[in-house]
């Protein structure tokens, strides 16, 4: 598979870089972001790091986080790298829609079952299993793993994990959309990706899949009170009821006076990569 | 003069606001940034807080500083308030040129003599005085202020503050345009805002100013290596030619690797902050 570099930029004394592939699972050209943290001299040719994958919101690309989370300072001085990918397949042969909560722009990382979707929206594979393998042929990584996202990215975040338990070290998230069959934008996605079968939908769903789980892994998750769509789309509380049904220990935080921006995820990443460096730095065995 | 509030963002616990209001410098509607940090709750009702003015480059908005820099997290430790005006007049009615480095968004810091430019270009007037008027009578501020800026707005900066010694406690820049009267972007647009007679060009000259001050004060310099324009645009090393021939002590700091983009601000810009902390929070007298 072979990647091409399209940008690379010296920040918090790492690289910010672009990079695009071919991807099978997309069928499509697509573009990531990656942070590598700075190597220490002494040990430039053997250091690897753990990732934190990080799935982004509506309408984002690599760059949203990328550029306004302030996420490379702590990553730096963690050493953990970043990989940033884009939320859709893209490109003008893939199909779109006209609004910014379906198609280009708003994959759901999920799987499609249903025309015209169905050939190129294939985000959970890639997320998975594509991208990662990428990663981890091409950049001085670990296969320790740990998963986070923001808004749509941390449905995709919590998704990916509990239907994967022990693929991802931790998960976090901000803001998710934790019930998304029971939301606006959930059904109309998943109607359209997933078809009218709304069985089919509870697998891609944090809620429904954290009341089934049998075994637990490590999630944070922070949502802000003033948060626009906290209860029309959010639902945390849905995920909160489910945990404590199911003596799942999830740990929510509710934000006071902060909304759904990157302001938010900006002020408490630092947080959320410790969180993770907790797990992605522990040592093995 | 009456200030409309349109934004109001929680981060780090301060808010990120954007306000709206007529200037009368530039005859024109005027968006600028303000971040002001949180309120000690013993503190609430008297606590002022000086303030750091950020200019920015040419194409920026009040916005880009505000979701790219990071700053917030360190202004909101320090206690200090960050303004971020626009960076030209802006609206149907003002004059523009399709050029990005000239007209809208490329204002340039300067007070314009010709036509069709000078009835709305007074950036210097309203970075000096109005802006500043205008944030001390509505926003709990003292009456210390510092400036900082990136490339035009590196520019803007030190005319402003080497042209008005006490006015600002200290000034940084990133990568500023340092000798515009030697360089494409300068040339263009001094031509344009002042004419022909490059002897007006000098007073919005950092380099010759320094050459010519009769009082120093305290300036950190910040400049990339790998900045694409270093060579063409900025020249530093006029700047540091002329402080040397001066005496004029000036601390200039060149990074390896390091190019002219906001990851380069975001690395650095809490040295920065840090920097003029030492001289706005200083005990008076």
């Amino acid at each position: 598979m072979s990647l091409e570099r399209i940008s690379s930029t010296k920040v918090f004394d790492g690289r910010q870089e672009q990079y695009r592939h071919y991807s099978q699972a997309l069928d499509c050209e697509m573009r990531f972001a990656i942070f590598l943290p700075p190597l220490s001299e002494r040990m430039e040719k053997t250091q690897r790091f753990p990732v934190l994958y990080w799935l982004s919101g509506l309408t984002c690309t690599d760059e949203n986080f990328s550029q306004k989370a302030g996420a490379q300072r702590m990553a730096a001085e963690l050493g953990i790298v970043l990989v940033i990918p884009d939320t859709s397949p893209r490109g003008d042969d893939v199909p779109d829609d006209d609004g910014y909560d379906l198609g280009q722009g708003a994959g759901f990382y999920l799987n499609a079952t249903q025309d015209p979707w169905k050939r190129h929206y294939h985000m959970y594979d890639y997320v998975l299993e594509e991208l990662p393998a990428l990663v981890e042929d091409n950049f001085p990584v670990t296969d320790r793993r740990a998963i986070a996202g923001h808004s749509m990215g941390g449905h995709g975040a919590l998704v990916l994990a509990l239907r994967n338990p022990g693929r991802f070290t931790s998960v976090s998230a901000f803001s998710p959309v934790a019930n998304p069959i029971s939301c606006p934008w959930g059904e109309k996605a998943f109607s359209a990706y997933l078809g009218t079968d709304r069985s089919s939908w509870e697998e891609y769903d944090a809620t429904v899949l954290l009341s089934r789980a049998t075994e637990t892994q490590p999630i944070l998750v922070s949502q802000g009170e003033d948060d626009e769509f906290l209860e029309t789309q959010l639902k945390p509380g849905a995920l909160e009821a489910a945990a404590e049904a199911a003596g799942y220990p999830v740990k929510v935080e509710h934000h006071a006076g902060y909304d759904h921006s990157y302001y938010f995820i900006a002020s408490f990443i630092e947080q959320h990569l410790r969180f993770h460096a907790d797990y992605l730095l522990k040592p093995e065995g």
